[in-house]
């Protein structure tokens, strides 16, 4: 009864995401490109990854005409097949943005569809950017209202939330008025999925794929009449309450198109978990005081907050562990002094010394940091401490990556990923974007090899 | 650590499926047969239904090469989106099987995509019953270990548990070892979803069909090398808790192999939800007591628990509400001696004498009588009262649907929806499952104005 008395979240958002055109987001502008050039850097780091390869191949058994890009790849799949697999690449390494409010990591489910759908249908640049904002907007928004006990639950957060921007973004890109994308929206509600358990596992990529997968699907569906109930989110067995929570509805709607969530957005410097990186500029510093010279470290102490050794105090076998591992973080970055992508391969995990420093880490829990902040001390053969504390790590809304840090991250994960993509052509039509008459100039950027024939598109 | 004393669920589900051939399942192959049987029947119902026709467009945007038929219809689709469709068409009129324990209908999300995957691999009928004997035991013992509080809290268990089982024979069919089955289901526990507040809209339509489609794409991913955490159901961060409950594993694995789920399998006489198929069995009785006179009648009281009541003492609006109404289920039964697909259809709705009947319905609950159960009390102008009690209504474990009964109601379905599907061909070819060497035959059932071309294949 009392939910009668005021439109639905879905009905509400879709208005939003209806009535709101690029004049309206334009401000956004550079803050979506910084995201989506962040978005290919990750999907090119991971191109060739045989995550992605397995991907592709099982959306290949029937995947229908093959019109969209797959990033860093020759290979070719209709919108649905482009979407899946380009968001799996896109988060793969654990390299791409970061929500802080809810840990969603909102470009690659969001992106990956709007651009394998605008690619097949010959969108402009300023339709994508736009289709973009809002649904990252939608998909935050959504998650603000189930944070933190969403994600504490065992839901992976960028899956179940990322399928509602996904939905959002198409239906907006394919023009639908505002009960289409509602209907969108809702039906995205009955495909929101992802589980925190299979996160160590290739079924997170499933999960991440197929929000983009989904939510494309949803605005089809509602492209072709399909209806959703109005209160699926919110309602009494809607998709907030059968996933546990009460959703803040003021978080989710209040100042809907005066603050944007895309502004909050963040850019990691290290493809590790996020609350990671100030173990990591701690170790930096701690490096420059020790001239380098690690073999004078007798023991290492890492403290953080509760989150902190919950995540990161575990035993390191793989890839996917060392990029949630304290002891690995700190091991790479006092003995290499950089913790890019090769610090966190499976070559690095396995080098000697890197297990010999890994090995002489201790985890302690320091209610006082609050978290994203971490304290590292080492202790010295010759019986000296050194002691360094990070609140605020390199790549935090305080201390941002600079629009030349992500070109610059783009161009290490293509060079990891074994694309042959002309960087500098991709680098230049997302600064471009919103003057690009038709997205496929971007998705389609020449390839290396072709060497510079920067006039050949758009 | 007390979970790597023993192999987790998806282990041993997965070893069970791998291990199990036709031989070993046989007994339960013509319970399986009627399973199939009836599917067909609610997928022939619904063959031209516009939330059919809008999801084939949808799927068809994109869709691949088209190898798998659209039951009762002309179009044919790749196998993720012929899975998709018929078991949307399956289910629609809510017409269904019913596993009571659970409230799961079983077939619609495994029969869908096995069999559409089955026509494209041209798979004999045994392979097909194995694969559906042991994706229904999947489905149903998960769906078992979760109940009744994950149905109760929100969450649309044919959906959420259907694709599990769905995983679970297609990755038998396509002949994946056991570690293959076992990270296909917990593929699947990343892919599951479904919201009780969409039943109301086509939104369920979607959730029931993604079950069948994301149940083969996990195995199609499990194929390909994808794999998932071992404990995916019943970890701490696993599927089952995040979805709010802690699993009971005695009532998932215990005696697996040695009673089948599927033997629990109970088929509608009425195309109306399960719990109000009481209250129209006592009608007819009532009916028969006043020799149709219905004009007698002053008030109707409908009496059950608070499962009835809960679910069926709405407004009705449409052919949705209608199923799930106490009072259109009471009011067609007393009025026309009937409940079947037409007295359920808008034309039905909207009728101003079932509109006046319905009107002297009035609920209460009667706690002593069990789920299922229902008691109709008449008073009539003269100041008499009638009653009938049922307590196992046509179509329960009790009082089962007949083999011809569920030939009888594939016609009448088939009629509803306006497929030219030879119905006999289908029938025929059901029955004889266990000896065709080639699916093909039983989807490609020679059409009606083909005559009866019965030599023609298989």
């Amino acid at each position: 009864m009392r939910q009668n008395e005021a439109p639905s979240a879905t009905a509400t958002l879709a208005a939003f995401v209806a009535d709101t055109s690029w004049a309206d987001v334009a401000a956004q502008g550079h803050d979506a490109k910084r995201a989506v050039l962040n978005f290919f850097a990750t999907a090119l780091g991971s191109a060739r990854d045989p995550a992605v390869t397995s991907a592709l191949r099982a959306v290949s058994v029937f995947g229908g005409k093959a019109t969209s890009a797959i990033i860093g790849r020759a290979e070719r799949l209709d919108p649905l097949g482009a979407g899946f697999v380009n968001a799996i690449s896109a988060n793969l390494l654990d390299f791409d943005d970061t929500h802080m409010e809810t840990i969603i990591h909102p470009a690659a489910p969001v992106a990956a569809p709007v651009l394998a759908l605008a690619e097949a249908g010959r969108y402009s640049g300023r339709e994508v950017l736009t289709a973009f904002i809002l649904g990252v907007e939608v998909e935050c928004r959504i998650g603000n209202a189930v944070s933190p006990g969403h994600y504490a639950r065992g839901w992976h957060i960028t899956s179940t939330c990322g399928v509602f921007g996904a939905a959002a973004a198409c239906a907006k890109l394919l023009g639908l008025p505002a009960d289409g994308i509602a209907n969108a929206i809702g039906i995205a509600a009955s495909q929101s999925a992802g589980i925190v358990e299979n996160l160590p596992s290739a079924a997170k990529n499933v999960s991440v794929g197929n929000a983009a997968r989904n939510g494309l699907f949803a605005a089809l569906l509602a492209e072709q009449g399909y209806e959703a109930a109005p209160f699926a989110i919110e309602g009494p067995l809607g998709w907030a309450r059968a996933m546990g929570d009460v959703p803040d509805m003021e978080r989710m709607l209040g100042g809907l198109g005066e603050s944007f969530e895309l502004a909050k957005n963040t850019y990691k410097p290290y493809p590790a978990g996020i609350v990671f990186h100030a173990v990591i500029d701690a170790c930096f510093k701690l490096r420059g005081r020790l001239g380098g010279s690690v073999g004078r470290i007798a023991a290492i102490t890492v403290r953080g907050s509760a989150l902190l050794l919950a995540r990161g105090d575990r035993a390191v076998r793989n890839e996917r562990d060392a990029r949630v591992s304290i002891h690995h973080c700190a091991a790479v970055a006092l003995l290499v002094g950089a913790a890019g992508v090769e610090e966190f391969s499976q070559a690095a995990v396995v080098r000697p010394d890197v297990i010999a420093l890994r090995q002489k880490v201790r985890a302690e829990l320091d209610p006082s940091l609050p978290d994203g902040a971490a304290s590292v001390e080492i202790a010295l053969l010759s019986g000296e401490t050194l002691n360094e504390t990070v609140m605020a790590a390199h790549g935090s809304l305080a201390d941002p990556l600079s629009d030349a840090d992500i070109e610059a991250k783009l161009r290490t994960c293509l060079r990891h990923g074994g694309a042959d993509w002309d960087e500098e052509g991709i680098i230049d039509a997302v600064w471009r974007l919103d003057t690009l008459d038709d997205i496929s100039s971007l998705m389609n950027a020449p390839r290396a090899n072709h060497s510079t024939a920067s006039t050949g598109a758009g």
